[in-house]
C-alpha cells in the first residue's frame, strides 16, 4: 500500500454552448497538482504551496469534503496531508473546484487497500462540488475524472456518456480578471424560459452532439449558441458579442462563456487558429483595461491522472 | 421531357421523443403513391383515388398547393393532374400532410425542363405543410424528402443535419382510431416552461443524437423522454403509460406520440421486437374498445423515391 501519491487534473470547460449543465469538456491544460500522503494523525491537513487563498479547514474544503466522503464510505480512519499546486483559478471559470474534488478522490483512491473502479469515484468528487458551487452540476466533474467531452443527459439518475468528437479540435480560453461568482451566476437564472427558446437550445445541444460525434465542424460552430445563461452572464463582460463576433472572423468555430465565467472559450481546428484566436482575446481585454491570461489546448481525452 | 411521373413517399415519425420539432425519421412503410401527369388546361386537376376525403380545390390541398409554389418558382405555367393513392391516413400523426407535399414536388420536379435538386425542393414542400398545419414544422417534410433520421438544428435559418443511426432499428407504430388534430395539439402547449424541463428535454435529446451516432441502443431507449409535449397530448389516450410501460417491459428501446398523435411509436433493435411490440400496442387499444392498425417498419434511409 503506498504512502504518497501525486494527481494531476485538468481544467474543464463547462455549459459548452447550449450545453448547460449538460455538457462538459477536458483541457490539456491548465491543471492543477495535488500531492496526498499519509499521516499518522487521523485527520486531514491542508497545504496551499500555490499560494491560491484555498480554505485550510476541511470541512470548508472542496477537496477535504470530497476525500472524506470517499474515506467514510471506504471505512478507512487513516489521515493525509493535502499538498495543493494548483494552476486554475480559483472563480475562473474553469473548473477549478473540480478539479480539486476529483484530484483529491483519484489520489485518495489511489492509496486505499482496494481501489475503487474511476467511474465509482464520481459521487465523492461531486460531494466537494456541491459544496464549493451549491449546486449538483456535473459538467465540470465528469470530463475532469474521465476526460474528454462528456454529456450528463439525466441527473435523475445520473447517465453520463461519452462523446467522441473530431482529432483536430483545439480550445482557446482567455480568463480576464473579473470577479464572478459561480452561486450569484445562478442566481440570475430565470426560473422559466420561452418554449420556444427552450426548443431552440435543445435543437443546438442536438446539433452540437452531432456535429462531434460524426466531425461536421461547420455544425459544431453553428450550434455553440446558448439561449439560457450567456445572454445574462455575459452583460458584465465589456463587449463580450464584438469579442465573440471577432473570434469567428479568425477562425473559431465556436465562441462561448465557460461555465458561469469570466473565462471565454473558442472551439477552433487547429493549434494555429486557437492561438491566434487566444491572442485576440487577450487584446480585447487590454484594450477594455483587464488583465488577462490565456491558454491554448488540444481537447484532452485524459482526465485526471496519477503523475508520482 | 417526361409527361408523367409515379412518385412514393414514406410516412414519417416526428417530435421523436424529445427532438419536439426538431427530430424526425422516414420509415419503409406506410407510404403514399402520386401520380403526376402534364394536361392541356394550365390547371391543376386533382383525383383522390384513395377516397382519403382530400380537399380537391387545389388552393386548399397540400399537395397542389406544394406545387403550386414551385411551378410558379421555375416559371411554367402548364397543367398536371394529381392522382393520390394515400395509404397514410390524414390526422395519424404519420406526417400524412408532409408526404403528399413532397411527393408533388419531387413527382412536379422530374418533369420540369431543368431538375432542381432534391434539397432544394425543401421550401416548396413546406409551403404545402405550413397550410395544412398552420406551423412551420419541418421535422416530417425533411425526412419524407430526404429519408433517414433528420434533425432541424435550427429555423432561423433552416440547418438540416442527417443523423447517422444503427442498421438494426425498426420501429412498431400502432394508428388508434381517434380524431387527434394538429393545430388543435399546438394550442394546448404552454407559452413558457421551467428551466428545469428545458434542461431535462435538451439532455435528452442530446442523448439520443449521441445515442444513435454511437449505436448506443441503451442510451437511445432511455432518451426517448419528452417533457413538453406529450404530457398534454395523451392525455386522449387511454392509459398511455400503462401502454408505454408495456412495450418497454416487452423489448422496445423507447416508445413515444408520434408527431402530434394518435399514433405511437417504438424504438425496437429488431424487426421480431417491433413485430411483438406492435402486437401489444394493437390489443392495448382493442382492450379499451378502440379500432386501430399497425405497421412494423425498418427505419428508412430512403426518402420519396420516383417509382414510375
Amino acid at each position: 500500500m503506498k504512502n504518497e501519491v501525486t494527481v494531476y487534473c485538468p481544467a474543464t470547460i463547462s455549459n459548452v454552448g447550449p450545453g448547460f449543465d449538460l455538457l462538459g469538456f477536458a483541457l490539456e491544460e491548465p491543471g492543477d497538482e495535488i500531492t496526498l500522503r499519509r499521516n499518522d494523525t487521523c485527520t486531514l491537513r491542508l497545504y496551499d504551496e500555490s499560494g491560491a487563498g484555498l480554505p485550510l479547514d476541511p470541512k470548508k474544503n472542496v477537496a477535504a469534503i470530497a476525500a472524506a466522503a470517499l474515506l467514510e464510505d471506504s471505512g478507512i480512519t487513516d489521515g493525509f496531508d493535502i499538498i495543493f499546486k494548483k494552476k486554475i483559478r480559483p472563480g475562473s471559470g474553469l473548473g477549478s473546484s473540480a478539479a480539486s474534488a476529483v484530484a483529491a478522490v483519484v489520489g485518495i483512491n489511489e492509496l486505499l487497500p482496494e481501489n475503487h473502479e474511476t467511474a465509482a469515484l464520481f459521487p465523492y468528487a461531486m460531494e466537494g462540488e456541491v459544496a464549493a458551487s451549491g449546486s449538483f452540476h456535473a459538467d465540470n466533474v465528469a470530463p475532469a475524472l474521465l476526460g474528454g467531452f462528456i454529456l450528463i443527459r439525466s441527473y435523475n439518475p445520473v447517465d453520463i456518456k461519452h462523446i467522441p468528437y473530431p482529432d483536430d479540435l483545439y480550445c482557446a480560453v482567455v480568463h480576464p480578471d473579473l470577479d464572478f461568482k459561480t452561486y450569484e451566476g445562478r442566481k440570475i437564472l430565470p426560473k422559466n424560459v420561452p418554449l420556444t427558446d427552450a426548443i431552440a437550445q435543445a435543437g443546438n445541444l442536438a446539433g452540437l452532439i452531432a456535429g462531434l460525434t460524426t466531425s461536421d465542424h461547420g455544425l459544431i460552430g453553428r450550434s455553440v449558441i446558448d439561449h439560457f445563461a450567456e445572454p445574462l452572464r455575459t452583460k458584465k463582460l465589456p463587449h463580450f458579442n464584438e469579442l465573440k463576433e471577432n473570434t469567428l472572423k479568425n477562425g473559431a468555430l465556436g465562441t462561448g462563456l465557460s461555465g458561469s465565467g469570466p473565462s471565454i472559450f473558442s472551439l477552433c481546428r487547429s493549434s494555429e487558429i486557437a492561438a491566434s484566436v487566444a491572442h485576440i482575446m487577450m487584446e480585447h481585454f487590454t484594450l477594455n483595461s483587464i488583465t488577462s491570461r490565456t491558454y491554448v489546448s488540444r481537447v484532452s481525452e485524459a482526465g485526471c491522472r496519477i503523475t508520482g
